[in-house]
């Protein structure tokens, strides 16, 4: 349901548009739909762009421990896939599962030296999952999984330097389809070291200075990665949740006026400050997403922070502008990480203040199944899908039930 | 002319058959040649297919300070994508020359602990290669060619523990496609980090403990690595081309009868031992690729060691395997590298004594064009293609002259 979201709300954006005229000349036809944009791919090439359309807003689930955003490679792929091959809503419930299972397990067992090191591991760890997923679908017996697994291994890469570029998504396009494509290759009878993560010369030891493999094979239960899974509420970096949940309680308190505002002061543990602070005045959607000023401004003028309110009109708004200098950032060892104190004085003197332990969406919080469901329907609305939101939330809860999972990209 | 050879020579093997299935299903149409296989698929397919064919025989070029192979992912990539655009001899030449510039001075810059690291490097430079040669044909600009650079750095990758089984060839496949998509979304608008070597995050730190810069951007002139690259007469590891020429030039000289022969034995440096000792009693044609014992023992059964002396019916030839039991590895550090003294004792008592100090193929005694050009004829014929050589040699010749570079894969 998130998934879907996210993809429909992002299918409209420059980068899916630059993405889907590059791969739509040189790509198969027919095998499986592009999200919200009426034409059919190869199987590769759709799942390529649908995990671009459903990264780009920034608004897709996380694995908090390793900062992964599981569900964009795996389920790009498979539901590629599913249109392309029988595949069942249960079948593709469990592929989807297993998949997440993996990619965020491989992520535990180098976290967080392998992102130190400068890899982005959602794309690093998705095209495995992707590729674990899809061996599912394609009802690989071991040897050929171990193969899936191996050529993922092997295809696995990117930088996340490109965390703050278009290439953040063509990251996790390149995720899907490569791990679709390892798992394809091994159904072929294409065949890879058994010992691809293990081996002196495998992915381990190139990847991270320390890999775990207990965390791979640890008895499951309790320690199902996907039950760790955060769906957010706002469209931007899940460190900034706490400072726009503040603000908005505020503004709902308050009615708050920001004409009347003399200063907006943040306190937040001084790593938030590091990585929110280094944008006070954002001059694009992609900064505006990492600017804790911003994201305090929009809220406390709009009660808000969705997807509109990172457009590039509200971030060129005088008002907005205005509002984001008002902004102090307090750094304070004493803070949580995850949360935060926002401090609004009045031109008045009046002090107003709001406290956030734990932010919506995150696992002491989330978002309720209904929540979620209000976001799949702003999100086809803003992407200017036409489709019948509440067919689609009806399908996807029973999904489990569906004979034929492809219907979700019919939608 | 060695390229062509190599894939023309292995476009019927195994691996090629189960490659093509597997991306004929999900491919675009029509574009561009998979070589002797009377298909044309779209770019990144027929790119990646046509990679696999000219890296299976073990039998393309080596830029020996990098070991990179670095022809076979930046030709594959810009024949391909010469059949789609209009591209003449000259600038298929030129883009092919800085293509092969790039990938091993990048490959250069972090020789060899990136190698030790676990890293294919054929794999991640080769990918960088594709995607400089395909910017060039494409007529990127500075900023969109760093982004073409900065897409391929990100979606580098490929694991040395791959190189003893068939996902080497996949390795070679991805690193062809990826650069071409990279060079092509560049084209398209899709941008990168322009910092993705040097960024703290970015290629140099992920994939290297050193990355010397200065590689990279030194003067041209005497230091074209394309001038440092060489040819094989011997569809096996150059490592064990000594010992190949010292056994054909025994057989030729004294008609050996290896009937009357008691004991082969090869003094060579303890690295060679360490490569190519590992498997006296191959039984596969991988591994006796890599055997000093199979190569020994055909070069004086057969006077030769070309790609049929390496098929499976040789492989399990009883002559050949009663032959490879007589090899004695004798490693001696006072031997350089790439020689090798061999040694044939005969039943008589007799000694025949034969010493390499650099093999043909080696940049000191390189194949002649007269030799590349049988090189060509032999795998040709060896690939079961009915194609006119002469007229394939001719046109080679004269790329540069030529007005339309796709008619190399016409040929």
């Amino acid at each position: 349901m998130n998934w879907l979201a996210c993809a429909h709300g992002g299918s409209r954006t420059g980068v899916v548009d630059l993405a889907l005229s590059a791969v739509e000349d040189i790509s198969g036809r027919g095998q499986a739909t592009v999200i919200n944009r009426g034409v059919r791919l190869d199987v590769a090439n759709a799942a390529f762009v649908n995990a671009i359309s459903s990264n780009v807003l920034d608004f897709d689930d996380t694995h908090l421990r390793t900062v992964i955003h599981p569900t964009v490679p795996v389920a790009s792929a498979i539901l590629a896939l599913s249109e392309y091959i029988p595949v069942d809503g249960a079948s593709f419930m469990h592929a989807f599962i297993l998949g997440v299972e993996a990619e965020c397990r491989v992520g535990n067992a180098m976290s967080p030296e392998h992102y130190h090191a400068g890899w982005h591991i959602t794309s690093t760890c998705g095209v495995i999952g992707a590729a674990a997923a899809c061996a599912k679908l394609l009802k690989l017996g071991p040897a050929e999984t171990a193969c899936a697994l191996g050529m993922a291994a092997s295809a696995s890469g990117g930088l996340a330097e490109m965390l703050g570029s278009m290439t953040r998504m063509i990251n996790m396009g390149n995720a899907a389809r490569g791990g679709f494509h390892a798992a394809w290759y091994a159904s072929k009878g294409i065949t890879s070291s058994r010992r691809a993560f293990e081996a002196p010369k495998g992915f381990a030891n190139a990847f991270s200075s320390r890999f775990d493999a207990d965390e791979l094979v640890k008895p499951g239960n309790d320690s199902w990665e996907l039950s760790h899974n955060a769906y957010k509420p706002y469209p931007c970096g899940i460190v900034v949740h706490p400072i726009i949940d503040g603000c908005i309680n505020l503004k709902a308190r308050h009615s708050i006026n920001v004409a009347e505002v003399r200063e907006i002061r943040l306190k937040v543990h001084p790593l938030v400050v590091t990585v929110t602070g280094g944008s006070p005045e954002p001059d694009d959607e992609l900064r505006a997403k990492v600017s804790a000023h911003h994201c305090a401004a929009v809220a406390l003028i709009f009660g808000a922070a969705g997807v509109a309110e990172f457009g590039q009109d509200i971030v060129d708004d005088p008002v907005v502008s205005l509002t984001r200098r008002k902004v102090i950032l307090e750094p304070d060892e004493g803070m949580p990480r995850d949360a935060a104190e926002v401090l609004v004085v009045l031109d008045s003197g009046d002090q107003l203040r709001e406290r956030i332990t734990h932010a919506r969406g995150s696992l002491e919080i989330p978002l309720t199944d209904a929540e979620i469901e209000e976001k799949l329907r702003v999100l086809v609305k803003w992407g200017g899908s036409g489709s019948d939101t509440g067919n689609m939330i009806r399908t996807i809860w029973n999904l489990e039930a569906e004979s034929d999972a492809g219907i979700i990209a019919r939608l």
